[in-house]
């Protein structure tokens, strides 16, 4: 039995994505031994983090910048007709990491949850976005995986009426992927979009 | 110490592919406790497959049919004006699933290996293919691993004297891939590729 | 779709222990390529197999010397008073690989399926050796598994009538094994084991 | 390019044990995301963990209560004629969760890491321990890894001068293991300690 300023903390960190019991445990003993200005160092950048970051509050990136929008939304360089509605921020940067892409971004914040049949996603705003915007295009970029595509589809009928053309990500074998093991679409996808 | 006739086939049994010693050791204490007619099963299949499988000297593909061509060089109403290069069956069989080709194949054999340098790979044939075909469009449909791309390379410098058009199949996400974990090539593709 | 010899091979090698049917065609891809004298080295070795080894009718190992009983049970310099009754030939093989046991052993062949509740393992064959026996001591030697410690259970009561004592293999700490992992029975184990 | 202020904390995350950069990046997300109520609650742990526990200067173990000594080396019950030397808070744990062991801890902080020859454990602590103690037996219970048995090889030779008898944990099979992968040393070990 831990004391209870240690379990509290076990079971806070339980709720970090990818943290088990285990691993919060290993978590909280490695902040009890941490040099005191190592912890302060930690506990600083924490509490710096929520004082300095902001959210855009047209494409949902957080910025720390001390200006109205994210970097991006602010870059006059960048193709205001062209809208990628990610699910988080990591994909954006990952999107972002290609350096092929100079349009605008959207994030939606999460997928529809079959099971739950919760839509805590921010399709208000993502409507409300292209209502005001002047987009040509929508990619909907979001993960080809089950919960993804019913989201994408789901996009796409929202998407509609604003008489704005959706598009997809391409699919197709990824770099180190196998002909053996891609599953039919994937292959079939990859050989129409050959060149 | 296993019997001879034990360890004899536990080291041939160990050249399988995937198989290691203990894998091999688990086959043969197996096929020791196979009741009789199950074993001489085993044993007749193994010798009817040699009977029976002809390799076809057009595509390397091997076949039982009575015929000199396997049943896909032989149907007449593919297009012989395609054509796709695969590395070894198991691929021939991901496309043929796909449902999407109409062409012809060829089975390379292999791939360009590296670190040996050898180029133990049907290239004499596959430009003798070639040659006496019809082609307009020769798809490379190798793996997008280091070997496959260092063979595709080589097959498009070797294919170029011929005048046939070379094509490689599309890169983008696999079904069920993500966004966060794709490579920036990949996600170039898919961008590139989307519709 | 496969030729037929293909398929009925792919189906065979399926029924292997560890083998998938990925696994499977790769096997009989590798057959149809070796060239003819390692075929027939392979399938000589298969046959040769089925004729020289003979399974032990005391202990129920396999074995290829030109006698009524294994090697083990033959040497009169092992020690008739102790017998180690294993599950499957590969435990025997790693029990005298410690080089530290001299007594005789029994193949049990199995455990008890739990499941199906079937007794497909050598409880006569194994009574009767006992009662036939001189047996100071039974050492149950099977994985300390849900269903080996099932049949452990069995045994002991079965063997116990003709007044031999049993004994299982100690728990404790495997090499390379770490204390935060361990489950509490084998840490308890460990510590009333320690030296 | 994140702001600075998220680059910072996901380099500090990235030190946390069994943390890479990605899950890192996703902590500061998971972060930015939570709802103030719910930061605060984490931030306040933090302070909190790093308020109320104390490392018992006895044992080294993290405690919190209002006292000089933590609940175990305060605890009269409890024989104080064995130690059980560990290598850190989690392995303490699980020797207790065994309920089984009755004596007093130490943790030694680590193990000697043989490739900087460094020994950054709490060995001088350790002997001052012994040496103002009155016990008839150290158990060494470390991990039985290469640099478990290193360490114990060490302390071993530490601890001889004080004339207390030293043991280490018993080796065995886990609950789980299987014969057929048993190191021979385990096995060996398993096959002395049956009972």
């Amino acid at each position: 039995m831990y004391p209870q300023s240690i379990q509290k903390l076990i079971d806070l960190f339980s709720k970090f994505p990818t943290v088990g019991p285990r691993t919060a445990n290993r978590f909280v003993f490695y902040l009890i031994k941490l040099p005191r200005e190592k912890f302060d160092e930690l506990l600083n950048s924490i509490i710096e983090l929520r004082k300095t970051i902001k959210i855009c509050p047209s494409c949902f990136n957080p910025f720390a910048e001390n200006a109205d929008l994210c970097p991006i939304c602010s870059d006059n360089s960048r193709d205001k007709t062209l809208l990628c509605v990610v699910e988080k921020e990591a994909d954006l940067e990952s999107i972002e990491n290609t350096k092929k892409y100079q349009g605008l971004y959207f994030i939606l914040g999460g997928t529809i949850n079959l099971k739950k049949d919760e839509r805590n996603i921010r399709i208000n705003e993502l409507k409300e976005k292209i209502k005001q915007g002047n987009f040509q295009e929508v990619i909907i970029a979001l993960n080809p995986t089950t919960e993804g595509e019913a989201t994408t589809f789901y996009l796409e009928r929202e998407v509609k009426p604003f008489g704005v053309r959706t598009s997809r990500l391409g699919r197709g074998l990824p770099v180190g992927g196998e002909l053996e093991y891609a599953d039919p679409d994937t292959l079939s996808s990859a050989l129409e979009s050959r060149k």
